[in-house]
């Protein structure tokens, strides 16, 4: 996507061969790129949310590989660096996928060779991406076109957090079909749920929207279940961290509740995500473990003053305690449809296997739910 | 109810005349207080939300019309003030009570009685409003001694924006029953959303509950949910702005969505309320004007800096929009039951009516929802 006009990765090797990053933390206010040069560059980036969003964790990830190979190519190394990296977050489940990738890759291969596989194997990994968002950006696409032609005119999405090109490599996932009818000419309006505590939303899917002129607004997150009740969205569209096998939906905290406002208003409710997404281990959705983080994120907030730094400020009394957790389930039941780059289905185990049969032969079926 | 030992209510007279209140503005970091003198302090002070909280608001317009008819006792100052006072926020219906209270008991006073009369009136209004306040904390006391005896242990409350006794002129509305049973040595802890945009959660339930000693962790709007699906929510307890005749709920915007995830899981949701807070006039929640603040209350946030100063900082890209409705209406069918200073009941129009049979000779019974 672009930024005052030049095209953007989330994600890309410079010329003196680091692996260059947008600093997602100082989003909105600074647009900074930070290099990564080891594997604890990497890891580290994760851990703070220098880069965040499950497709561009995993990309984190595999580039942090093949740095952790330049240092050292040996087997020991390479089991070492997928520990450390798979360490960093816990829920979003294509950190596990990229590294599963690249171990399987690389594990037939000669150390002496293996710096330049794993480099080829992560930017492999990032090109899927790119494609399976743009994908389900089209698939996406149909389904906000035949609200523009029901309603007859502006649809109003309504998006929670951020999985825009931020979130991946490029496009992105709920975003890349709001950024694709935008570009076809359907008149859409997003609002963006401030994603509380870390604001994402405010932050970073106001900015990649507010760079790319489609027409939003920023709400709190309580305020979504008001605006469905007065026909105000016509649709959800939200991200995944980890979608299980029978179509759960891990999600940022606070999507479960939107989830519930969509089905009590009749409102479609969407996650859109690519295949790394999906975890074809799990079943249900509350054996996904959720990271807890930082009760700082909560008691403090950054932003700019008047006099344009940036400053961090309490708005918590000291004395009381406070609980982070970052994500929540949504059971399958209240997703109207996952979009995939496959395309579109129900949110459940049949669904899933409708867009990836050659998941049935692998998949134990559990005896009950 | 008491801050560092010493009792306060949230308003009151001083000697020389003035009406003196908590500024709620600057909690939880600076407690301080404001006097009002004339009118236009009255009224700018429930504007700014230097004063909140339904009854509170109430409590304050009252005591704005003494003021007035201090300066000028005339019928026509009388309705003017009226007039200025019912203008300064639109959703919480005790504003429009207490200033129909007042217009009644000085009608027909001679002006040179007024000013007596309405402060007078005013005290009366505050009185009964700590009256009706404690009798809610006691008959939600039961409800919560209920929960102890069943779950066995520690009761968990989750409770939404600022329904204590800041809220109020003491005791609280969803608070109030909390506070008694701490005080009657049952394990209560309590869930505090932050309450976005304006934090109410963070900087005053926290304080005030941190104030009198019981156990509170703060979360962010966003968490509510999850913590029901996890069972570590035995009940929901919030205030409310204005209850229609046929128990619908108007409330802090984000109460609608921790109804429905109550409902889903099987929580119980309570609304404590005063008589005051009924809108007898009103049978649909849809029917109730919801009050629009400015959109700087969510693109910017106050706190203490490190430093200890108090710093305001922009949130959101200047160049995003923002909407900031500050209400949000549950339909009493999400309700498990109304709490007022009578009793428990439905939130429904025949619950209502057990309560206060006294108002189903007056009230028009819609033929149709």
């Amino acid at each position: 996507m672009k930024i005052s006009g030049t095209h953007y990765r989330t994600i890309w090797l410079t010329a003196a061969g680091a692996v260059r990053v947008i600093d997602q933390s100082r989003l909105p206010f600074d647009f900074a790129v930070v290099d990564l040069d080891t594997l604890d560059d990497a890891a580290q980036a994760i851990r703070t949310m220098v880069v965040r969003g499950a497709p561009l964790i995993g990309a984190t990830a595999a580039y942090g590989i093949a740095l952790a190979l330049r240092a050292d190519a040996s087997d020991a190394h390479l089991e070492y660096a997928a520990r450390i990296l798979q360490a960093t977050r816990p829920t979003a489940i294509n950190l596990a996928w990229a590294l599963k990738r690249m171990c399987s890759a690389l594990g037939g291969v000669a150390p002496k060779d293996r710096v330049d596989v794993a480099f080829r194997e992560a930017s492999a990994i990032c090109d899927a991406d790119v494609e399976q968002c743009r994908s389900i950006g089209i698939h996406g696409l149909e389904i906000i076109r035949g609200l523009a032609n029901t309603a007859g005119g502006r649809v109003n999405i309504l998006t929670h957090c951020n999985a825009g090109w931020l979130a991946c490599v490029d496009w992105g996932t709920a975003l890349s079909p709001i950024y694709m009818a935008h570009d076809a000419g359907i008149q859409v309006h997003v609002w963006v749920d401030e994603t509380r505590p870390r604001n994402q939303g405010a932050a970073l899917t106001a900015f990649e929207l507010g760079a790319h002129g489609v027409p939003h607004t920023v709400i709190a997150d309580n305020l979504g279940g008001h605006l469905m009740q007065r026909d105000q969205v016509d649709m959800v569209i939200v991200g995944s961290d980890r979608t299980t096998a029978a179509g759960d939906v891990c999600n940022k905290v606070g999507t479960y509740l939107k989830a519930l406002a969509a089905h009590h208003n009749s409102v479609p409710f969407y996650a859109a995500l690519p295949v790394s997404t999906i975890d074809w281990s799990l079943d249900r959705g509350r054996d996904i473990p959720i990271e807890e983080r930082s009760p700082m994120e909560l008691t403090h907030i950054s932003g700019r003053t008047s006099s344009g730094s940036i400053e961090t400020v309490r708005v918590v009394p000291e004395a009381s305690p406070a609980l982070n957790l970052a994500f929540d389930v949504t059971p399958g039941s209240l997703v109207t449809a996952l979009i995939t780059e496959r395309g579109v289905c129900s949110a459940s185990r049949a669904g899933l296997l409708s867009l990836y049969p050659e998941r049935g032969a692998e998949w134990p079926i559990p005896l009950a739910r």
